[in-house]
């Protein structure tokens, strides 16, 4: 995968023109610096190397959560706002919400005839999300997510897909429905490529995965002064000497490696600079890093926020153009199906 | 069960205008005798007494099935030329392809989070759809099948569900995401009630359940010879005194059945003013009964099949009003949702 992951880095440098990206986030709350080095950092890369992004607010995702559905418009407009401040270009990018594109969700009636109840059920990512469903049963949605999933990438003719290592089966099942689709009805689907992403898994200002239900994560649109209150309530441990040590020292090494990514230096480096100056010290170096790395997000962010209408018109383009390569990409499906009369 | 079907009838028959109907069949084959005892008729009755009809062509239900998949345009025209030739009226009822309304098709979305994955395994039919699938594994598209039935109803707030008995526990599950979608988000679904029918099981030419694939139906679209040799190929017995006895003379009392059905009498006295004159007699019967029967609807059939584009017409008709209303319902399935943004 690596050797793959490699050469197609290549490719993509050389033909950037060539690759269709489709990514997005559930809208279940403000994004952060986990999210940012995990995924954003790197959509805001392939964009500006001039790959065609699509970018999904996968709203009908966070339906089961009840305390995000409630207050969903809000949170979708923070989203809008994080993906402008972080540097997508609603003018190159292609935002959406899945919710607003029927054509889209079409697909699922086909591609959830390609595959078995058997291949569902043994899909590891499907089998976290069980174990971990605060749900007393599994919906259907959950239980079909890596065909909605598929729908999502296909629908665009997406034939790259940013990923961790754990998403690899759903990527798995899309190409899997593409292949059987084009070998029964004929080629009309491109067979994705998933990236490996070699993100780090940023750790929280607790030394535990940044996350924000732990109330961990350095929000790209906290304030400045929120920030430092957090990263001043960080737990480190009594050993004056900062070193990095993820392990024996979770804590201090959370606070190394924000630093060092937001300063974008070698964590060694940042460690061995603080030295012996402490807790305190380090707690400063990572403040002001964070906060200055944060600063033009956040300058940009307010000023969007300040823009009247300017959400609505990135979500009204956004969708009418998805809208569109749905509706083409859902009429050659039904050309190669024999479902026009 | 009784109670409410008869005090139902009575509600049609004061109210029609307050009802509205999904029904519909998946595009396997030419529709026969069978059919319309068991449901045709009731459909033209019900549109009579000024019920508001939705008829949908269920295409996507066959998509497993390779034979049928293969000439799917073919067969879906000889369906609508079926519903004209019954008495169906495309200026009164709604007939639409299911593939040709995304609106409806995506409210498979919010619907499948309605239901759990344990409510589907549970659900009769699907388990006897996959106790009877040709496929080696069931698909999600056959395991999903009563959420698909709950949008083609609810999409166009269907309110009264025709169903045989083996039927009624999809139309449970349309009434429990009804309730559930309605109890979570707002009042936006009728409860749909079904509509018990009470046709008799119609047996075929060998005395067993009429059915294409048995080759024992007699076709609407059947010229009268057909019907002819098809009848004079039954099975029947040794004994020349007729009577109606369908567990000992399956063979003698299926054609009996089919004389007093398209004649509109009694069996026994049918079976009775045949007497001792034998099978073929009985079979001289039934083919002048079901040729005459049949006689007008192959006339008008075979009427509306000179007419160039009229089949396309009633689709494009029908489709244009089916997402008239999906887009409509869709439309508030959002407000209530809060997925307008």
């Amino acid at each position: 995968m690596t050797a793959l992951a490699l050469s197609l880095e290549d490719r993509i440098a050389d033909r950037p023109g060539d690759f269709r990206v489709l990514t997005g986030d559930r809208p279940t709350g403000p994004l952060h610096l986990g999210h940012y080095f995990g995924t954003l950092r790197n959509r805001v890369r392939l964009q500006r190397a001039g790959v065609d992004l699509f970018v999904i607010v996968a709203d009908y995702q966070v339906l089961t959560d009840r305390d995000v559905a409630e207050r969903l418009g809000e949170t979708v407009d923070g989203l809008i706002l994080d993906y402008l401040a972080v540097g997508l270009d609603p003018d190159r990018a292609t935002i959406f919400t899945h919710s607003a594109v029927p054509a889209l969700n079409q697909l699922l009636l086909p591609f959830l005839s390609l595959v078995s109840v058997p291949e569902l059920q043994r899909n590891p990512t499907v089998k976290d999300e069980i174990a971990h469903s605060r749900q007393r049963a599994v919906s259907g949605l959950m239980f079909t997510y890596p065909v909605h999933q598929a729908a999502d990438i296909l629908f665009c003719k997406g034939n790259l897909v940013p990923v961790g290592r754990d998403q690899l089966p759903h990527v798995e099942v899309t190409r899997t429905v593409a292949r059987r689709f084009n070998e029964r009805y004929g080629p009309v689907f491109p067979v994705p490529e998933a990236l490996l992403g070699v993100a780090p898994l940023l750790l929280g200002t607790d030394g535990t995965k940044m996350s924000k239900s732990r109330g961990n994560a350095i929000a790209i649109s906290a304030s400045a002064d929120e920030t430092a209150r957090l990263i001043r309530a960080a737990k480190t441990d009594a050993d004056r000497r900062i070193t990095y040590d993820p392990v024996a020292r979770p804590g201090v090494s959370g606070l190394v490696q924000l630093a060092a990514l937001c300063l974008d230096r070698d964590l060694h480096d940042v460690a061995a600079e603080i030295g012996d100056a402490g807790a305190a010290a380090l707690k400063r170096t990572v403040t002001d890093a964070a906060n200055e790395f944060l600063a033009p997000m956040r300058a940009r962010r307010a000023a969007y926020a300040r823009e009247p209408g300017l959400i609505r018109e990135v979500l009204r383009a956004g969708n009418a153009r998805a809208n569109v390569v749905a509706e083409r990409t859902l009429g050659e499906v039904r050309e190669a199906m024999g479902t026009r009369y």
